[in-house]
């Protein structure tokens, strides 16, 4: 059993063809409930023992209802199609009889790849992670068991509720146990962000993933994760969030886009 | 029955619970196989047949394995949640024995929403549609029945192979029988202009997705629909590419990722 507080709190236990028994801890809830991409990574450790493919190239998770903390789970996870490059799975989180996630994700192997060219993005220059905020739970107004497990340092200009003047937040991510990021994990580190629209809009509580998408683009290096987070689509109280995540070497590495919605009466 | 093509062609006709038989029809073909987006939009059909909730919030579609035209498909879809707002839905289309598509998607109500402060993008500008340059089979070295279905013109700039400096593409797409947009059409649309990379890198030919999400932001008016896909990341041959629909109001109606392969051996 790995010591890294990840390895051990994602661990699953299998039960029968394809299902499994997870612990989920409380130690990554976020206004009392788990984060959803930690319950993503629980059911992403069943599906990739159902192929030979190690990365998750591109991962849905449609959040049905919040999970609990500190309550085993039932993991289901079936194959879709084993191919050559690619395995897909679709997988679910039942916690107490009812189904929290749904997922559909492709796993494949990021170090194969045909030498195409390459196009890729920098990360946004913002000061090293000792010059960045905390993130605050009591400025975002929220519980945030959370940071015992994930550490998140916010560009200073993104950090005070309602005042970076626009829906966007940057800053430095890794876990707080010193665990290196691989590739699974960054499905995690692409949902612990503050909503990016908490910057615009001020302290706005939870705001609840109807879905989410990460495409992990390639294996992090060890270090610090460099995240950079923003919403331009705001109608009817759903919103668009985009994210994107580099290494501590500025290599791009995951994708993110989620629909979310903002509660009526909250701002 | 519909006297429109998209109507009569992505029609399903059940077959016992949850299962539905369709012709797929070979007039949305691309290079000998039938467009993503089309083959999505026939389990849309059977997927909404399972709520109430008439608009496609989010739909992540994996493409297992290209369809085929002129042949019928079995199409299955299971209720995940019936909730009060959001219906979430699994769905499968089969051809010849074989899974071609596996479908996540959340229906919703864009008609109903809170009155919060809406954020959005406007639509970059472009010649009108009779200035733009219609979409050529020749220029992108692929056959093209989707044109009897689609038309599509593009923004000069970005019509011809390799020329555009940039994986950049932009123009004006309706269907070719003069049907209006609707929600579920805008999945077609998300999905049938030419890869935002052939601008960039010349004649590419077939472009295989591995996954597509799209987000329908906003129920779409009457008229040309606006697009503009990019990609700006491709590493290891696989790129995401992402995309934004407007109306002919300059409203934001849908949102698009996808994740496609560049084939060995084709630049």
């Amino acid at each position: 059993m790995s010591d890294s507080d990840f390895d051990r709190e994602t661990a699953v236990e299998p039960t029968g063809p394809g299902r499994w028994r997870a612990r989920v801890s409380d130690g990554w809830n976020i206004a009392g409930n788990p984060n959803g991409g930690y319950l993503l990574a629980i059911v992403l450790s069943a599906m990739r023992q159902l192929g030979p493919h190690p990365d998750p190239l591109s991962v849905t998770a449609h959040f049905l209802r919040p999970g609990t903390g500190g309550v085993d789970a039932e993991v289901a996870a079936d194959l879709v199609r084993a191919g050559r490059s690619l395995t897909t799975v679709r997988g679910s989180l039942v916690q107490d009889g009812k189904q929290r996630l749904e997922v559909l994700a492709a796993h494949g192997d990021l170090a194969v790849g045909p030498d195409h060219p390459m196009l890729s993005t920098t990360p946004p220059e913002i000061p090293p992670p000792e010059e960045c905020v905390p993130r605050s739970a009591e400025e975002q107004g929220v519980d945030l068991a959370l940071a015992s497990r994930i550490t998140t340092v916010l560009d200073p200009r993104h950090a005070q509720a309602g005042r970076a003047g626009a829906a966007e937040v940057t800053g430095w991510i890794r876990f707080a146990d010193g665990r290196p990021p691989d590739a699974q994990s960054l499905v995690v580190f692409a949902d612990a962000f503050p909503p990016s629209i908490f910057g615009l809009l001020g302290r706005i509580g939870w705001v609840p993933t109807i879905e989410l998408t990460v495409h992990v683009r390639r294996r992090p290096a060890p270090g610090w994760l460099l995240g950079h987070f923003t919403t331009d689509d705001l109608q009817g109280g759903r919103m668009i969030e985009e994210g994107s995540i580099w290494d501590s070497e500025g290599q791009l590495v995951a994708r993110s886009r989620q629909l979310a919605l903002l509660l009526s009466g909250d701002t």
